[in-house]
């Protein structure tokens, strides 16, 4: 099932290349921030803990913690803070995660059953508060209003983006604009709030703070684009991801809106029968890969993560050059082509 | 169903007319509060006022912000920013009541369907997590890093206490010592934080901050403890809220875990059954409310609810007299004879 999306052998080997990268670059400030999120994430309330270590401990790649300490490294900032911030912003990507699993009725996250299947949907929702809770304290503690202006504001913006790809669940007719508009809302947001936050951390200028907040922002459009196509993809099964989770959910992503809009009548026939009314056979999966295929939705859809990915490296170009620097440019690659 | 509750009837009209002396001393703040509320609840995403509109304007008391700028008030406090304090407890509030229907499968509130029942389980998460995230952007517009201090730390305690109440669900061998924790946290916790931050915005003394502190715990415990007794009085019904839902959804409150422990063998497997096992047949209520009334749990749970009462009183001691004082003491008087 899914078809094999085209990149090229070197494509991906340098993706693999770049997070490397990154890890090295942000190995032992890592080790920091595991190790609060750690001691962060304890309750006397065993369920929190236990619940909250499922998830955080389940093998994440961590994105949005490591690029917080890079750009916070790119911009040379050395303060103890930036432990803070990152393990901030991978408890708010957290809690919106456990919430997500709860709206998605999701069974699989990276392999692993989901918290709402093993603890219940009660305990998922209450242990994202508590996460959401605990980014805001760990906000607080770093005492920038700013930097609280930026995080609870990009919290409301990615429930937004959320209720907004809740009403639009299973339309057809979602056009590209809006498609785009929940997923700069949900996913993009928050790379982007991280970032800039990291600038401010560091008290650069704000033509610094505006080129991170831009990086973030398209560099998370990219990655939310390519986890779209992904999901299509035969590539996916590597991740423990099932494929096909958005089929099933009907979950209007752009493969799905490029193959309807660009279909017959009898496929947008199909794409109304098997999203819109859930109406679906052993066989439709296997179809709408082949009509997603007929159409190149797969293949341009990451063409259009690439346009954004352009506009994320163009965005640093204002920073001198550094590894910092090379290893933010890198994870663009990652994220593109991180379908091998 | 259910029992009259023993209260003199003069203590009924005393605890009205509290409620209105508060209601007619912030009459006007809480007009500005209410225009605040509905500006900072829109959003492009239409579900997001709709959902939260319903709740919001559902007739809830709205106690909790009235208390704030009423102890606002009382501090000399006069700036704009008490609106946002006020405002940013209810948003507190009014999410983590979204989010408790979700996860006590409630299906009526205040006489009305709750909103997991109209918009499903799933607008219900994001829009109770758009709520907290308005909250906490009204603390950062506030801009004391004491007062986000004492909110966010705040919104993780009540999570707390809800997980540790999720934990505990159906377990007839709680403890007053489990339950009272439990109470303190979910409910008395954001009473507490909500006055104390209202002397932190007045720049109020330590020792001031310190007793509208102790008042609102302690005002919040005994508003719980009379709640629990009213979910299984004949008196609950002029609320527009059912009678034994506590007993339906096998919560242990402070009137079971009394009857458990004063009762003999064969009312102990009475509550194993309809409470753990959830075994209940149409005349348990009736014969949990027999059994109540039995051991006086009922009347009991509100003595518990009066000295808990009392301290919130002797806690404003330290206060000069004044007409908001009164006010905040008849509000203990409201809350412990609200049954009528």
């Amino acid at each position: 099932m899914g078809v094999v999306i085209p990149f090229d052998e070197d494509g991906d080997s340098n993706g693999r290349q770049a997070l490397e990268a990154l890890r090295g670059l942000v190995d032992d400030d890592m080790t920091l921030v595991n190790e609060f999120i750690l001691s962060r994430m304890y309750s006397p309330v065993r369920t929190i803990p236990e619940l909250a270590g499922h998830l955080i401990n389940s093998g994440g790649k961590r994105l949005r913690p490591m690029l917080t300490l890079a750009a916070v490294k790119m911009c040379g900032h050395t303060g103890d803070d930036r432990v803070k911030l990152a393990a901030s912003v991978e408890f708010l990507h957290t809690a919106t995660l456990l919430h997500d699993d709860v709206v998605d009725e999701s069974d699989m996250r990276r392999g692993e059953s989901t918290a709402n299947i093993i603890w219940g949907n009660q305990a998922s929702v209450l242990v994202g508060d508590f996460l959401l809770s605990r980014a805001f304290q760990l906000m607080v503690e770093i005492g920038s209003l700013k930097i609280l202006d930026i995080l609870s504001a990009a919290a409301g913006t990615i429930v937004e983006g959320e209720v907004l790809q809740l009403d639009r669940a299973s339309d057809t007719s979602t056009t590209e604009d809006t498609y785009l508009k929940i997923i700069t809302a949900k996913t993009a947001t928050l790379f982007a709030a991280a970032c800039q936050s990291a600038a401010v951390m560091a008290g650069r200028p704000a033509p610094e703070e505006e080129a991170l907040e831009s990086y973030g922002r398209n560099l998370g459009i990219a990655f939310q684009l390519v986890d779209d196509a992904l999901d299509y993809s035969a590539k996916q099964a590597t991740f423990g991801k099932t494929i096909g989770d958005d089929f099933r959910e009907g979950k209007i992503t752009l493969p799905v809106v490029l193959s309807f809009r660009r279909g017959n009548s009898a496929e947008r026939d199909f794409w109304c029968r098997t999203m819109e009314e859930q109406q679906q056979t052993e066989d439709d999966l296997k179809q709408a890969v082949a009509l997603m295929t007929r159409h190149d939705a797969l293949s341009d859809t990451i063409e259009r993560a690439r346009h954004y990915g352009d506009i994320a490296r163009d965005a640093l170009a204002i920073f001198p050059d550094s590894h910092e620097k090379d290893c933010l440019l890198g994870i663009v690659d990652f994220c593109i082509q991180r379908a091998h």
